[in-house]
Parts: structure tokens; sequence; C-alpha cells
């Protein structure tokens, strides 16, 4: 941690803070400057996280050196991580999985067209949404226990894993006796007390990212799971907010090679909600597997007129065959495979 | 609604629309312009919402035209709302309330000191944390039902209405025994099946913006409350996630009108969260004041140094109490008081 | 365009809009739904945009329905454009050109070696600047004139063909007589006078998208130049500003589809602005090319260490040696060459 | 500037980063912690910033101490500065001078009328655009000499001073020869070389901060302009561009006092562009009094709906008396006057 003093910081000022690390068991390096003196503080930079060192005296400003995370960081393991979903699907290593689906699940008979389309066209993994979080109270709020009954029961016939969204910590226990992994959606990635409570599960999480949360904040909302126990989390970058309203979201490409260089956990790329129209799914997806991303998840309808949520960035199952085709050329081409 | 179809939208296409709209219940009127055939849809949106119109065939837009929100709008309701927090304090009247306090409970004595202070240069609602979103899980997490009780104490001795955040719906009963207000954090703003729970509730809401979140979609959660019965909901700018570091947070000062202009419901400002830096408070305390607002939540702390929280934006009491004697004059000056 | 009406709004108000419009040659059409009325304007937009139809007594909101860019539209010319910049180099076609080169011009050895790296790998123009917006006056600000010959001469000797930014009009002439591509800086976007004389010119013109320009923004930006005879326009996404630090912009992938989606013109990705780090280049390049752009702009130095600019985000020459290697494979997964 | 290492950097790698700034007559100052090795570099930065550590083996992050502006700042000069545009306008005193006028300049009875509406009601400048930044091509470009003429002739006529904005650096002679104050515009913060011409003449400016500038780039701005000489210059805040779109930009209150805090020159609002709504005008001026702005620039036209540009923000002149009533009282409140 640095610490920048103002110019007119007096020598008991300095000493003060010299002090008050030392009381923290820290050692302070002190570069005195024509312009500015600065202070080092040596050692573990958590305990002086929780210490509000701008407050002191002379202080200027403070720049923490260390990143705030651990176990999701590269620093704490090299190689990358592989979360293992079932025996036949490991995500994070060569192959490249594609969790396909409907927005919400609206019906057995349709959760089960679905899943047998996504699943020929080389998706593996089976999504949709029994609890729905949806900006007004007025809209289609999912299914629930009977949603979910429906997807697992679509997943077996398939012989496909699933994924689901959680909302809430007291929902756990059912989604976990139907789901394979659980969904973090975007507007809980903060939601602290959903996150621990997933964190002592032995169930994979895909945590999204927030969808105005820096890639920093997304790191240590994992970082909230992992120092609960569960090291099985896989990140979805979903696209975040900017000032473009050309589309419903700004995919962060960027993100996915940031991530992969911060941390040695494998992350999924969802490019219905990066981009929010269904014309413009492709490119993205294409652009997500060869920027390095290790999953896709696709929403996929065959009756996007009559879809209870997320309608117009649903392809239709044609559009999601002849994609699915395009991304086995681009994979190969990045030396993966789907 | 408008729908806007494409240039080569054929007349099938358009009967199609047409058809759909008369099976909701609805009059579509169509508009032949040299470049473009726009069909205006007349009758209750709210059905058509959950209608995907946008991917019907022949379409390239469709244009909302009612505000989805009804019972937070100034349609619903022509008159200013007054959220009663008990029958001495009122919010949304001429009087200008402070809601002020530590941004963590630290300790029974520092609550009922700092509790002392605030009161004394004007505060009438005291505010305290008990159980804090940190976004490090290694970051100190409030003192719980503890901190309740000392929050409770503090406020019943220095005969003040008390705030505090709820982060899980589990914890509902219990906060509820010991505090006034209810504080929904910016990070819950979206948390739907907790916004639902207050909604059931005769408690007055706080509800804090997101930190990305539009006027409307702030406008939306309130109305997950409303919806459920409870009408007391008081909205909290505090400041929106921009491209500029200089500051934590950019306070939005013109939501203070535009919330004015839309719902019927009182706003408060939170300054310090809006800044983030405490030499940064007292100006934007003052504008918004000026600007409009109806309360103003002011983080205080007698020894930043020691906090366990926020430190860098609290103000010091002899600040605070120079402050809230200039917000007086300010609030003079548009007609208010403090 | 669509004029939403109050819901008090009267039967004269309703009259002055209709009278105003009719005015103008238009013609309107009344829809009077339960809740609110809606006037729709047929006829060219272009008339009414000059009329602020919100300030009118009575009106809500006003809402465009024809996008403000003709001559740069796909409505206006349906095939792809391709921009020709010399017999062997078209942009736009199944080829996608890569131009790369340093950001600053510094030496005639060191553009002459460059040169020699950049095209044995595959490059075909050549990139250097000679006139150089800096952020801060104290900084390098281009070697000017001799750095142009510089350019010209390494062109030359390599077969290349050359790019360069021009800042203000009163270097057109100057940088005409020395470069083949014209290119407008992100800082310059919205400079409405330099647009208009290189609309005059017959030199292609490479125009950046503003740090915050929306989508709308830089297509009526090309319409400047397209509206004064100059059709060689190449949109270039070379990043947004965002709230994400992590990276120098967000490289808005999105954008290639949906410029694709609305213009004719062809569309080149800047990896090395739009990610701002080395080690986030190839990631990006891979991405646009299989999100479908129509060439790629790349900062290579040989020696960052020294570079005068962008240090931090060039390539090294056998780092875009390999990258040129990928994107050939990348290319022919989706059907392009490089 | 503090140069923190990988956790794998050689003793080779900093003895190589010591000895480069050793060379340009810096000292380095090693700090060797458990996790990093942190150098920090004492001496001007200026010297540095022109180097790329960031590039140098074993770099992880560069991470300056000291502001990169110096003339603009309150170290440079601690006191606040005063712009003295005549014997009897000072901008930075007591007094908060207001600007107002027409969005663009009209006709000759039109400026004459305005001025004398906007002078009586307490304004001391007179605003009005020749030369008009549109961004689409086809909207009106302003009258140009003409119109600089009638802003002139009705500035004398009723004594008060004038400020338009230059837009081209060839203009300057002319718009010199009529006006008191030179306005750079929004698109043209960083438009560098008109930044480097109007540094070298004897005119106050107003510099309007870009969209999307921070605060640090906006104050850039200024160094080029002080750098050449010219040390009137007024910071002028007109919103910035966010995810909000209840507002055309979001009025950035906190920068006020940010500006305040890290330079000493004065700074002007603008809540005609702040808010981009007549109706939240006057709540963004009273705040923007509140917080300690020096001057204000508000849009006022007697017929808005014939008004060639920003019609939906302008104030009709009865609105705008009733504001300057108001913000004289809001003025008195926070010790200033109007």
């Amino acid at each position: 941690m640095i610490i920048v003093l103002r110019p007119e910081a007096t020598e008991e000022q300095i000493n003060h803070i010299v002090e008050k690390t030392a009381k923290l068991g820290l050692k302070a390096n002190i570069s005195r400057g024509t312009e500015r003196t600065v202070i080092g503080v040596i050692g573990p930079e958590d305990v002086l996280r929780v210490t509000p060192l701008e407050v002191f005296p002379g202080v200027e400003q403070v720049i923490p050196v260390l990143a705030p995370y651990r176990l999701v960081s590269r620093e704490f393991k090299k190689e990358d991580s592989i979360v293992k979903i079932n025996p036949k699907i490991l995500i994070g290593g060569k192959r490249i999985h594609v969790m396909a689906g409907p927005c919400s699940i609206e019906s057995e008979e349709s959760m089960m067209r679905l899943a047998g389309i996504v699943k020929k066209a080389g998706a593996t993994i089976l999504r949709g949404g029994a609890f729905k979080p949806r900006t007004s109270p007025y809209d289609f709020q999912g299914l629930g226990e009977e949603g979910l009954k429906f997807l697992a029961v679509a997943g077996k016939e398939h012989d496909m894993a699933t994924v689901t969204e959680v909302m809430d910590s007291r929902d756990l226990d059912l989604i976990c006796r139907y789901t394979d992994i659980l969904q973090i959606g975007a507007r809980n990635m903060q939601n602290f007390t959903l996150l621990k409570e997933v964190g002592k599960l032995k169930k994979p999480v895909l945590l999204k990212r927030g969808i105005s949360a820096t890639i920093k904040e997304w790191l240590m909302s994992a970082e909230y799971i992992l120092s609960q126990g569960n090291y099985d989390v896989i990140f979805c970058e979903r696209g975040i907010r900017t000032f473009e309203t050309a589309t419903r979201n700004t995919l962060d490409i960027n993100a996915i090679a940031v991530v992969k260089q911060k941390s040695h956990l494998p992350i999924l790329v969802d490019p219905s909600h990066g981009t929010g129209r269904w014309g413009l799914v492709a490119s993205a997806a294409k652009a997500a597997v060869a920027a390095g991303c290790d999953a896709l998840m696709i929403e996929v309808h065959d009756n996007p007129e009559e879809a209870l949520s997320d309608g117009p960035q649903s392809l239709l199952p044609r559009n999601f065959e002849a994609l699915m085709k395009d991304l086995k050329k681009v994979a190969a081409a990045v030396d993966r495979q789907i």
C-alpha cells in the first residue's frame, strides 16, 4: 500500500502514520521527494484495508498495490481450474461447452422439445429460468418448482446437465434437488448473503457479472464463494451497461482475456444478454470463442412470438443450428473444440 | 405502443400484427408513410408488454408510450405523498429531515455518543448499519442483532427515529423489532424477492438507487413495493457509477427534479455516498437542498481513523454542525426548513 | 415521427400541432387512446427535426421513427461498399487488410525497419502518426512534415499504402501529398469543420469512433463526409469509455454487427486502443475478425521501452508475427482471408 | 511515480529499471515486501511520463503520484484566480455572473429583444452561437459573421459582455473582433490545436468539459491554454454522458467542489445542457449556486417553438425572470450575490 502525503504534511503526521502501521505489525518505508513524501507500507494489505488511512491527517491519497482477492487469483493457483459438472462435462478444458435453452421455462412440452433441438445441435447443458427477476412486478415471474421439474425431466431425457438461476437463499434446497449448476444473476452479483450460502454448497456456480460491476468487484464476489469452501465457480460475462443504446448491453469482450490473466477460473460468455438482439448474437458468439472463452450460454426459442420473456434475443432453432456449425470452425481455428 | 415496420414489410405481416393485438383486446391504428408504416396500438400497454412484438415478422422496432409504473406515478396521485415515520417526523412536507450517524454500528458507547452529537446539531433520525454489504468477504460484516440493539437504545435515549439496512428477507422480523425505517441498499434495488417482502409490511422503506439503475428502473422497483400494499416509500439518490474516478460516485442532482415530476413519493439525498469524500459532502448537501430534496442522509463519525467502514466519507462532528447551520440557510432560501 | 401528448392535452393544443405540421407539408394522424393521445406525423422527418415539437404545449415526448442519416444507411445502398485504396487494396471485400506500424513516427530508420517487419508478417498498409493528439501539452507532439516524409518513403520502399492522422484542416494539403488514407481521430469525430473539409477531398477517410459517441452519432459524422461528396469512408471501432478501469477502453465488439446492419460502409477494428494493453491485443484482434470486421489496425514497435507514445499497447514484432498467423486461421474459419 | 513489480521479477530486471531512472536523473527507492517489490521514483514525474515503464520486463503496473497538470493546480497558485472580462465583470469573486441568451443567434431583432430581456432580469453577459456544432449536416449551422455582428450590437446596446463558441482556429481573428469571451465547446475540449491557438491570445476562454472527459483531462486541456500564456480560463461544467436517458446529460454537481480543490481557476455551470429539458433547469441552477459555482450560463428564448436549436432546453423569459429571483436568494444563503 502506498500512502501519498500532502505537500504540507508535517513530521508529526508522518510519525503518526508510521506508528499506526507499526501497531498493525507492518513496516513503513518513507521516500521523501521534492514535491511529495510517499510512504510504502510492506506486508499484508488486508490488515490495512480495514484502516481508513485516507482520513489520517496529512494524507492525500492511498493507493493499494495488491489485488484484494486471493483464492480466485492466478497467484494463488497458476494452472487453469477445471470445473467438473459431471464426468462428461468439464468446463475450462479444451472443449467449449454450450448451454442453451429458453429464457423462461414455460411448459413441460416446450422444455422437452427445446431440449431435443439444442442437444441435437451440440449443446450439452440445458438452461431455463424457473424464478425470474423481472423489472416489472406485473411481468411473468416464473413457474417456480413446477418449472424446475420440467427442466430436470427434459435434461434427464436428453442426457444434458442443467442450469437455472437462484434468486433467494430460501430456494437453494429446492433448486439443488433439481439442477446441476446454480446461476447467480447479474442483479445478485453483490447479494453477499446469497454468495455466502452457495459458497457452503458442493454445486458448481455460474457467477454472472453485475451490469455495472468492474472486473475487480466481480472477482471479489467470486472470492466470497471460494472463501466459504466452494471452488467450482465459472464466471459469466453478459454485457455491461454503457451509454450505447443501440444494443441492450455492451458485451465486454476484453473481459475474457483480463479474467484469464487475473484468475485461474473458467469464463463463459452469454451473447444473448450481451447484445439483447437475436440478429447480433452470432457475431458476438463467434467473437467470444475467438477471444478465448471456455463456454457459451445462448437463449433459443422455437416460437419467440409467444415467449414469456426475452423473445427478442432468442435464436430460432434453425439459426442456432447454423451458429453451432460456424462456432465449431472458429473453435478449431483457436485450437479448441465444441 | 408504437410499432415501426421495416420498409419491406408486407400486407400479410401487417395483418398478422393487427390480428394479434385484436386478440389481446386492443385496437391497432395504421399510418402509412412514404418510408415506413407505423402501427399505433391503443389500450393498456401492460397486456402488450408481455408479448415480444419485436420478433414479429416485418417489425423494426417497438416503442412503448406509457410509463411501465402505475402506483408510483404522478398520474396515479397528483399531490405529493408524505411518509409518516412517527407523529413528529413527516417526510415530504415543508420540513427537510436529516438522517445522520455512523456508517456501521460499532459499539454501544459510540452509538450513544454520536446520537447525542447529531441530535444536538439538528438531525431527527439516527442511522447505523448492523448488516453491512461489503465488497470483500474479509471486511467487517456488521454486529448483527447486537448492533440493532445499540441503535434502538441510542435512538430512544435521544428521541430519534432510526433507520438501518436490511440485506436478507430472513432478517426482516428481527430488524422490524428494532427500527423505524427499513433501508434497501443500492446493491439490492433489484432484489425483487426482498422488495416484495418489505411491500407486505407496514414500515416505511428507504429505497436506494442502484449504482447503475436508470430512474425508470428505480421507479419500477418502488412499484414492486407499492404493488404489495406498502405505500410508504422514500427514494434515496446516492450517486451513480460513471467514467469519472475523481469521486466515488457521481451524484445525479438532476434525478431530484425528474423524480418529483414523475412520482408523488418523497426523495432523500445521500451526499456521503454521492461523493465518497468528506471534503465534498457539504457542497453536495447544499446542492441537494437547493435542488428540492425532501431529506438528507449524512454519515458522521467522531473518530474516522478508527471507523470500521466508510471513514473517508464521514464528517467530523464539528463539520457536521457547521454544515447543518449552512443547510438551514439554504433551506430557507428555497422556502423549506431544517 | 410520433408525438405523445400529455393526459391533459386540450383539443386546441392538438389542433395547434396538426396545423404546424400541415404548414410544413406533412400529414398528421391522430390516435386517441384511453390514457394518451398520440399523433403520428407522416412524411420526411428532416423537416420536422428542425422544429422543436417537444416545446409545443401539451406535448409529453417526441419519438423519431426514421434514422437521421441517409447516405450512409443500408436503405440508401443495399450492397456492401468497397473502399478502394489502390488497385491492390480494397477494403470491404473478402480480404481483411491489416494496417500496422508504430503509434508515432520517430525516425526514418525506425519507420523503415518497422515497415519491413510488418510487411513481411502480412500487413499491407503502414500506419504512423506525425501530428499527435496528446492529453498533456508537455508530451511529444509528433514530427510533423518530417514524419510524413519518413512514412511516405517507408511505404514506397515496401510497397505499402499509408495512413496517418489529420488533426487540423490547415494540415490537409500537406498530409494529402504524402499519404493514402486520412485518419480522423476519436477526439475529432465531431470536429464538424474538419469533417466537411475531408468530405470535399477524393481521399479515403478512416473515421474513428469518439470515445463516448453512440453508433448513431458516429454514423452521423460519416454522413457529414458523404454529404460533401466523399463516399470513401471506413469506420474504425477503437473502444469506448465505460466505468471499467482494468482496460484503457472497452472494445465494443457488438458495434461491428450493428454497423454492418445499419450501413453499407466497411468497418475496421483497432484492438490496440480498444484494449490499451499489449497482452490483450491478440484476444481482441481474433474476436474482431470472428465478429466480421473488414480490416484491423495494430500498433507494433520493436523497442517499446523507447517508444515516444503508446508503448504499453504496442506489440513486439515476434508477437505481431504470431498473431498474424493466428488471424489467418480465424479469418478462414469465417470465410474471409488475411 | 510508483512502480509495482511482478512477484517473479528478477534482480536483473530491478537493476534495469533503477539504471533507466538514474539515467533520467531520478532516484529510485526500492521497498521489498513479502508479496511484491515496489520502486518509488523520486523527482519530477514529467521526465518519466514519456518513458513507458509499463513495458519494462518485470513491471506489473505504474502508478503516477503527482497530478500531470501544473499551472492550473492549487499548488501552483493557492488563492482563487479572478478572470476579468471587463472592469465591471470579474468571474471568480463574490458576485456570481449569469450569461444568458439564445442557443443560436437567429436574427438581429430577436438578439436585441432577448438581450433586453435577460439584462433586465439580471444577466450581465450575453450568449449566442454563430458557428454551431450540429450532429447532423442537414441542421442549421449558424449565421456566421452576420450572427457575430448581431451579438455585438445587442451586447453594446444593453451594456453586456458577450460570449460565443469558436469551432475552428481559422475563425479566431473574426470572432475576437466581435466578442469578449471565447467559448470552447464540449466537442472541442481536446482539439489541441485550437487550445494552443486560444492560449496565445489575450481573451478570456470558457472551456466546456467534454461529454465524457474526466476532471483530470479537463484540467489538462486548460493546461494547454495556460502553457501558451493565457491564464484567463473559466471552466464550464455542462453535464456528462452516462447510462441515464431521462435527461440529455447528467450534471456532475460534484465537479464544482472537485475543481475548486484542485485548481485556482473559476468554474461556471450550464444547467441548460446539464439537463437538456427546460423543466429541470431551475432545480439544477439553484443546486449549482448552492454547490459553489462562480457563474451560470442559461439558454433563454422567447419563442422556443421557432428556435433553430435547443428549443427544448430554453427557458421562457418569465421562467428565467422567476429563476433569477430565486437564485439571488440561494446565492445570499451561501454568502454570494447575483
